[in-house]
Parts: C-alpha cells; structure tokens; sequence
C-alpha cells in the first residue's frame, strides 16, 4: 500500500492507510498504547488496541523509531476532539507496525515542553536536537529567510552568481582572516565577496549571491562565528545612494512579508513577534544621529549608541528600523563612495533594529581614476585587487550594494540570545561541530 | 526622466525616453555616428545625427562606455527592418548623451562575432569577457540549472539547509583535502556534504543543499577544479535504492525541461542541444553493462568504457543517458548499503550521459549496528565522524541521496570543452582569478 503523508490522513477517515514516520511520543495507558507518529508533514494520533496484531511489536517501539505504520483512520468521538493540534479530530488505530530503524533510548528530554537543555548541550548532540520542534522551526524560519532574499532579488532582474570561496590575497583585513595550504602556495578564505560582486555586477548590472564567508574571530562572543552565509547585492545605473537604501529596505521589507506570511505557526511556537517597518524608514546621518542622542560626533556609534537611537527612533515613529549613513570616509574601505557635497565623510549605510545592525551598504566608487586614487591613499597593493581594477577600467556607471547575514537576521527576527541557536552547524574558534581538542 | 529598460522600448514609440546602459557596438558612418546600445534586458540601435546636441559628447564615447541617453524611438522603414535581432524594428535618436563610466581601449575584440580569445585569456580577462554575450549565455544557463535543482527538490518536499565549508577532520579521502589554519589547530575544508546531509535527512527527511565542495586536485586537467558548486539530495523512507534513482531521474528531467524551455536563445547561441531523456532511463548493473560491452568484468568502467556503453545505449533506445548500479561494495564508501541479495556489490549509482558521468548516488546503510560494522572494516576513525554516527543511534528509515556538479553538469549541457569556462571564477592548482605565482 503506498505511503500517505500524515497532513493527508483526514481525507482518509473511514479508511486503511500506510504511514511511516518517528514514533514522536509514546504512552502506556493500561493495555493500550497511544503514540504520536511524526513525518515531515506533521503529526498524528495512533493507538494501539490490546487485541491489534501489532501489539507485540509496539512494546518494544520506543520514542525516535522510525516505523512504518498500517491503520485505520477514525474520527475521533467529540469529547476527545482537540482543536487546537493538527488531526486532533482523528486517530489511527494501528493494525500492523514494522520497525524501519531502532532507536536507542534518548539521553535527555525530547518531548515539545520537556525540552530544556543548554546551549553547549544542544550543540554536542546537535545531530538529535535538530528532530526538536523548536530547531525546526529555527531552520524553516531561516529557509524562509534565504528564500525570499533570492525571490525579491530575482523580482528586481538580479542575476545570482556563485562567489568564491578561496581567494588568492586578502585586500581587506589581514589579522581574521583563514589561510588556506593550497598546494606548496597560500590561499586564503573569503571574508567577502564584496570585490566579486563588483565585478560582476560591471557585466550583469544587477546581481547577488548567497554564499559562505569566513572570518577568523578570535573571541567566541554570542554574535561572532567563523563561517556565516552571506545574502549579497549589486545594482548598476543607481542615481545616488538612496536608491541602494530603497532597494535594501524594499528586501528587508518582503523577507519580513514572506516570513509573516510562511511561518506564523513558527513565529507562535518560538514566540517572535516581527518588527515593525514603516512606509519609509528614517533616515539619519551619523551627525544627525549623534544629534539626536545628544551626545559629542565621533567616527562611529558604540553598541550602546545604536540601542538608543533605534530607541528614540522607535518611540517618535513606531519604526523599529532606522538607516544611519555618512561615515567618516577614512575610516571605511577604500570603495566606499565619498559624499560629493562633503567628501570627508562617504556614502555608505547602515540599518539597524532594535539596537543592531542587520545589514550595510551604500554606493561605491566607479570612476577608475577615483578608485586609484584611493587605492593610494589606502596604501593598497594593486596587484592584490588586480582583476576587480580591470573591471573598473572599462566602463562602469555609478553602483552600489548591500549585504547581510542569513544566521544574524534569523536570531534577529527570532529573538535568539546567541547566534549559535541560529545555526545548524555553528563554527567557532573552540567548535566545529563538537568542541575542538586541544591542538 | 526615468529611465526606461531596452526591452521595454518597442511600447514607446513616437516619444522620447531614457535608456542607460553600455555602448556595444559604433559604427562612424559618414557624418553620422551609429551605437548599439546594451543593458540587462537587451540591445538597441541608436543614431546620432550630425546636428545632434549629443554630437560633441558622442564623438569621444567609445566602447564599453557605460552612458545614459534621451532618445525619440523611432519606427525603422520598412527596408531597414532587421527581424532577426531584438528592437530590429526601432531605432534610437539620439538627442542627448552622458557619460557615466569612461572606458579605456579594449584589449581585443569583444564584439560577438569577431571575439576569438584563447581560454587562458579569457580567463586572464575574467573581469572583461564576463560582458561578452558567449559568457553571460553559459552563466545565465548555470543559474537556470541551480534554481530548477532548488524548485524542483522544493516541489519534493525538500527541506533546504546550508551545509558547512570548515569540517573538523576528514573521514574519507586523505590526500585531496585542503588544509585550514584555525586558529592554533588544524582544519579542513569540506570535500562533500555527504555525511550533513545524512544528519540533517534523519531531522528533516527530505533534504537539499546547493554548497560549495574543495578538492585539492594536484592536475590541471579539462574536468577538475578545486571548489566547485555541490547540489546535493539525501531522502528518508525509501523502498529500494530505485527510489533514489527515480527522483534523481526526475531531478535531471526537470533540469532539462527548465533550460529547454529558459534558455532557448542562449542554447541557439551556443550551439547546444540538450540530451534525450527517455520515459524511463535504461539502468544496468555493473555486471549487465561490462555484458553489453562485451568486455570482461572489473571492479568499475574506464572513462572509455563509459564512452562506449553510452553509444551503445543511445543506439538501442535512444537515450543518451545510462544508470549503471551494483559496484563491488568494498571499492566504495563505508556508508553505501551493501545489496540485500549480493553483498558483494552495492546499491550505489551513477548517471551517464554523452559518455560522462553526470551524477551519483544511491542506498546508504540506515541500521547503526551494520554502520558501526562497516566502520569497523573500512577502518575509520569512529572519533572523527561522531555526529554524524550518533544521528543514526537514533531510528534511521531506509534512506539515500544523490549529489551533483553545476559546473560540469554546464559543461555537460552545453558540449563545453573545459570545466574553467562553465566556471566564473575557476580555480585549479596554478590559478585562483589569475595565475599563481610561484611561491
């Protein structure tokens, strides 16, 4: 009998099905058994009764055996109904049950509410926890996240290409950077791909990438791993920086719409509420920003700061987001694109919510005399940026782009206290998987 | 005046429009000057007339220059109407012309017909040749076939998740692994996803990745490179191995199907033809197929053996693709499930086209007593892949998964000679962008 996917067994009441899944909960209650089953569309009710034929084996069917179950689907009686679970109007009334793979018994609590473990626990039996509702849910939400990053993109005619990984120098950073033994020669990791884009976007005009970068953190803080998925844009033909914000803040708006709308029993279950964006997210530049504080202008907001501008913000607008753009141009990478009118200061972007960053951006430099001169006056070595130079000298018209982490939007719009929780398989200096030996 | 796309110029004629893009082609043609012009969406002809204001500007626009343009759309007369090509039926005027981006000189031809580079310089030249319409039609095709991966596993029920780069130690495969300065220890870089997506499969049930894999390939041939694109597959609660088989089957057919139908101008472009996929794809074991060959068994084909069975097929039935199954279990992986009735050979598999393989998969071992039997035998380290041994103590289905290349797979379809050019960014042992130099 083929298998029927447990979301479909209320089409079935009244009939003989096939199901296979995990055995999620298990209950003696005299001489039945009462199980839930749990496949990847969802949950049921089954029991089985002191005279089934698959008595015998179901008192040996522990929690997390993956069985294949063949039952009769009932409605249940309407003082068993519980609305508020999926099928909680049926049951099945298992006739036969094969196990598909034992389980040995479970180290800890799995059950929905049980659940209670801490984070270094979670994460040493992270190939287990991951069958938990709540790790699920974390996942489906960042899916979402990923997904609806690609769909807007592709909405707005941006053509996806596949950044490297391994990179031959490191124009930017030097200290957290990975190096890599690439035959008798040294590579590196990727810390961004910020320079590829670039060049892509001089022949695609619009493009983004969704790929790994990696930095080599030297502190295990709750907001820093070594390998992170990074969502990445470039656009072409832009008339100043505001419209890479627009385009920024237009993506950051349907990732919330499509993760509002895909994941409100995920949202429930975690007990997220999404933040809050309005028609047209204030907008400030750093001066404005250190205005509105009240507080002296310095080069940058301390975290601090950020939680108290996305404060005020927050309280004379609703707004939970606010962009803060104009950095001092020296102290931000040599592409960044200098603000005509005042040029000490550039065109580069942050926004921020409910107190962090959660993407940057801005316009960049696409006149190659502009971009040399900078390459100078950053003390850059030319042959290291070699071919995203040749990119710059044939054409290219005013640019810009934005970027953002896939792990810190999904603990941002979850709440998460530690971006491990938003990460399958979290790297830092003292995990890769499980906790690092000592060398 | 906002700026209107190329595409969308056939609705305006009569009026006068902004286009921005690139200058593609200029012809001086006696007292007047003629451009193609290019953006994303496409290409039109634009005239400057002698009495042009844009005239002065136009005289030192050159190629590449990136420019926007106000234009009246002009209907072409009936004798100059070019059919063939996109907005043959217009004609741009041109009556004002800004520069946006300069152009130096261009280092050889790049026009479509006259572009005739050797791969080392198109490589060379990454940042440039990625304008030329060759390259973006071989990209554009790449991008189809890893979205239609990515709709058709999601139309499966398939759970995306991200798989890792920095893997702690390396079960399979010694020599071919890169190295990772981590910190004060050692890391490695991921050669597969294969044991993740095992882990994530015993979460989820269905799982998918699309991610990047490393090998330190110590040759530079026309098939291998050192970081390429994985799209991986792994699916619980299978019947047999030909489950795996069938949803790869269909997998490659919805591929297929999708560039055919995407990408129908760039194949024309290209010269390519996709391969014929029959209703059901001829499948051999080992044994069947060194029969067919008429050859005496061993313990896998040579690349001409390949070579051969896929003419001999194609020949038979029409199909230009072969599943050969059944390889001798102890030349494969330790986690390759061992034929139920011949446990001398496997459930694994692979999928030949044109002569090549173009994917593999197949039954992995779901029971953790005959995993740890397995383990045991092939000698591995139980240490080293702990997480993935401890997802399956926990009720593991009959299970399996297949995996394949996007680069090769764009070689595959297009009939490309090397894998570099299938690749935006190739890397191998003597090249990362551009040639290594010597350490």
């Amino acid at each position: 009998m083929s298998r029927t996917l447990i979301k479909d067994l209320k089409a079935e009441v009244g009939k003989s099905v096939t199901i296979k899944g995990w055995v999620d909960v298990r209950r003696n209650q005299g001489k039945m058994i009462f199980f839930d089953f749990r496949d990847r569309t969802g949950k049921v009710q089954g029991v089985v009764l002191p005279q089934s034929a698959a008595m015998a084996v179901a008192q040996d069917v522990g929690l997390e055996y993956a069985v294949e179950i063949v039952g009769n689907v009932n409605a249940r009686p309407e003082k068993n109904v519980n609305a508020k679970v999926q099928n909680g109007d049926i049951e099945l009334e298992v006739t036969a049950l094969t196990v598909l793979g034992k389980s040995a018994p479970l180290p800890f609590d799995m059950s929905v509410d049980g659940y209670n473990l801490d984070l270094v626990t979670e994460l040493d039996h992270r190939a287990l926890t991951l069958r938990h509702p709540r790790l699920q849910a974390i996942f489906k939400v960042q899916e979402v996240i990923i997904d609806s990053f690609r769909e807007f993109m592709k909405s707005q005619d941006f053509f996806e290409f596949q950044a490297p990984s391994i990179v031959p120098a490191t124009a930017e950073g030097g200290a957290e950077v990975f190096q890599v033994q690439y035959f008798a020669k040294k590579a590196f990791l990727s810390q961004s791909p910020q320079l590829y884009k670039q060049i892509v976007m001089t022949a695609f005009e619009r493009v983004f990438s969704v790929n790994k970068i990696f930095r080599a953190e030297p502190s295990a803080t709750t907001r820093h791993l070594t390998e992170v998925v990074s969502l990445d844009a470039e656009m072409g033909f832009i008339d100043s920086w505001t419209d890479v914000r627009d385009m920024s803040e237009a993506t950051v708006r349907y990732v919330l719409a499509q993760v509002g709308e895909k994941c409100r029993a995920e949202l429930e279950f975690l007990g997220a509420t999404l933040p809050v964006m309005l028609e047209k997210t204030p907008t400030f530049s750093l001066k404005e920003a250190f205005q509105k504080l009240g507080e002296p202008e310095d080069k940058d907001l301390s975290p601090e700061q950020e939680r108290a501008l996305c404060e005020i913000v927050q309280k004379e607008t609703g707004s939970d987001f606010v962009y803060v753009w104009g950095y001092p141009t020296k102290k931000r990478p040599f592409y960044v694109y200098p603000h005509d009118a005042e040029p000490e200061i550039n065109e580069g972007m942050d926004l921020l919510c409910r107190g962090v960053e959660w993407l940057s951006g801005g316009r960049r430099i696409n006149d190659y005399e502009q971009l040399m001169k900078h390459v100078a006056e950053w003390q850059m070595d030319p042959k290291k940026i070699e071919m995203f130079l040749e990119a710059f000298r044939y054409g290219v018209p005013p640019e810009g782009g934005f970027a953002f982490g896939a792990e810190r939007m999904t603990m941002q719009i979850l709440g998460l206290k530690n971006i491990r929780e938003a990460t399958m398989f979290p790297r830092d200096m003292n995990r890769i998987d499980l906790p690092l030996a000592d060398a």
